[in-house]
């Protein structure tokens, strides 16, 4: 089947599986990752992982951070910052400490299992918004935390993406190759600050000025495709510059405008393949030790993020009926872990078999997370604490799984 | 270069050359086939044309001819149904008999000269939009007449297209052969009528029903490649399937919100490829012979729509003046005489040479057209004939290169 085919059965096919995920109460992308797991050559071998898809996932990849960072409301993590803060790094030393030492008892080496933790640290709150949505509970101050919290953790990650993928490339490097890599990597970062406060606004108000349509929308993907590929230059994944590219622009004032053009462009051309592809490359997993590791690593997945968050939710002062909440509201893992673990398979941090697994845990957490979160809402019912935050939906409009339609 | 460079520069060049061609009165499209010439292998070697330009310059013909499809009115066409008919007819015959014979004279062998004339018989009328617009004269029946007879001109050339593509890609085959494509075709062309009538529009209401974000533009994506791999498939070429998807989906009640969805992801990222596509397979022309082809052909494209439409003006019973407005209106040629060449390019009617002086002569005739078509308008200044017809700019919304721009 040629490239055109191809795109239109890939569409067809999830958009079809995300209906019926959505249904059921699971988020779509679950749905588009097993488009990718039953037609890949683990099974019925109809469509086949080639430069044309890696292409498409890459841009996919590249836009969904571009969005990530588009839709991150600093003003709100402002609002919320310390709880956020507290419940966001409990939310990421959990995963990394007890998920990295638990795959070192599994046989990983040292960088796996610090990368591994690395994944697992991620939170995807598409889920969450779904759920709080449907119970009334986003204007909550728990609501708002856990929004602000998903927030810090996606920089949190990101920057922990940047130390180990810079890590993982350059293992052959000396101490001052390192350092040379490190000192461009602060220069980056100093442009990216340039960048956000005064460049950015610059540009997108230039674009205004040009007799072109869409003048505004392309600039920002100039952006974003620019700090990308100087982001590649310097060691760090293209992913990383996108997200940052996003948050510059999202500090202009043409943030909807250009969330209303690329949200499609995403949604309907590259991101459909960035899951995809990530099913595309799962293969079957028979080894015994192996399965007893995805169990394990579920059911770890699932309790350092009610533990850790819930923990760092009582540091803030939140009651135990809240701190549940807040704790479940941040076990969802998604786009973020499914986009670290795919470039750590790129860099040959994970190898596919393994890398298979970890998409598989990464599945089943997201999985359960709904669930295990309305067994929380429904545990509190009444008492949700006071409701004094005003209704702070800022960050779902801009969360990829739940825009409002076309 | 990678990718990701190169794509970010073509969106920065191709959008600043664009808006200084704009500025002073030109298509926009010119500055990006310059951007083409400029940057690739026959001048600068900065871009190559490459496995991933090419993927989406194609993707750029189909959105292209899709959003051709989606904005052509085919209600205006029947309101001014004759007058356009008699105009598009004598503006498809002349330029065929007339630049075909002229080509043949220069040595080309009959089939080439054929596929010249065919090329030349497309109308774009984007050029003459900006133009009447400018000086008000959009909603006189000369500008109705002239938008209708651009539509029928379209729905004329993809039908020549799609002989001509048949006849090239099967030379090798006898009567029988072709009899078999030839019925593929025809059953092809009654599954677009039941399309068209039933199927797009009960696909577009069932895309509603779909919890997705986007559902209804991703169905309008899945049947504009569908029809054109279908399309593919008997032999014509992509452009001619999504060219009959767009008229399939605008003859649903959601026209306009796919239109505003598609629009950016044409003109945002795949069309700019198509367009520096063609200027970086244009190689310089040194031979005497075909730099006076070029000066012979860009007259002849100028003068055959200019006595073509305006003598089928005075059939329709056209005064001088307005007669002379319409032929002038009909001179620019622009992406579908460019999507025709490129498509003969690639089946091997016009070698890279030919193909370069092919472009020249539409680039040149494009710049002619607004100059003409201002000398034209400031000669009847007054005596526009009667403006009893409304404002008639449906068709401008859907022009890609005067969009209400984001």
């Amino acid at each position: 089947m040629d490239f055109i085919g191809a795109f239109c059965l890939i569409l067809v096919l999830t958009t079809l599986l995300g209906h019926v995920c959505q249904r059921i109460g699971f988020p779509d992308v679950v749905g588009e990752i097993l488009v990718g797991m039953v037609c890949g050559p683990a099974l019925l071998g109809i469509l086949q992982p080639g430069d044309s898809i890696t292409l498409f996932s890459d841009l996919g990849v590249i836009i969904l951070m571009f969005l990530g960072g588009l839709g991150s409301d600093l003003e709100l993590l402002k609002r919320y910052s310390k709880a956020a803060l507290i419940i966001a790094s409990m939310g990421v030393v959990f995963p990394v400490v007890v998920m990295g030492a638990a795959s070192l008892l599994f046989g990983f080496d040292p960088m796996e299992s610090a990368f591994i933790g690395v994944i697992f640290s991620a939170t995807s709150v598409s889920v969450s918004v779904a759920v709080m949505k449907s119970n009334d509970l986003l204007g909550t101050k728990e609501g708002a935390s856990i929004l602000g919290a998903a927030v810090a953790d996606d920089v949190i990650g990101v920057v922990l993406l940047s130390v180990m993928s810079t890590l993982a490339t350059n293992s052959h490097l000396d101490l001052s190759g390192l350092g040379i890599i490190a000192l461009e990597q602060v220069a980056f970062f100093a442009g990216v600050l340039v960048l956000v406060k005064w460049v950015a606004p610059l540009l997108m108000y230039f674009s205004t000025l040009l007799r072109m349509p869409f003048s505004r929308s392309i600039m920002a993907v100039v952006i974003c495709l620019g700090v990308s590929w100087v982001s590649n230059l310097v060691g760090l994944s293209y992913a990383v510059g996108a997200f940052f590219a996003g948050i510059a622009v999202a500090n202009s004032e043409y943030r909807e405008a250009v969330q209303r053009t690329i949200q499609p462009i995403g949604s309907v051309v590259f991101i459909p393949f960035f899951f995809v592809g990530i099913g595309l490359n799962v293969t079957a997993v028979h080894s015994p030790r192996l399965l007893v590791f995805i169990a394990v690593m579920t059911v770890l997945g699932v309790i350092t993020k009610i533990v850790g968050c819930g923990l760092g939710a009582r540091i803030a002062h939140f009651d135990g009926k809240g701190s549940m909440l807040i704790g479940t509201g941040m076990v969802a893992r998604g786009e973020m872990a499914l986009i670290t673990a795919q470039i750590g398979f790129d860099d040959h941090l994970l190898d596919s078999e393994y890398y298979s697994t970890i998409i598989l845990v990464i599945t089943l957490v997201t999985l359960l997370a709904p669930i295990i979160m309305n067994l929380a809402i429904s545990r509190m019912k009444v008492g949700v604490g006071d409701t004094n935050a005003a209704a702070v939906d800022a960050k779902d409009s801009g969360e990829v799984g739940n825009p409002a339609g076309i």
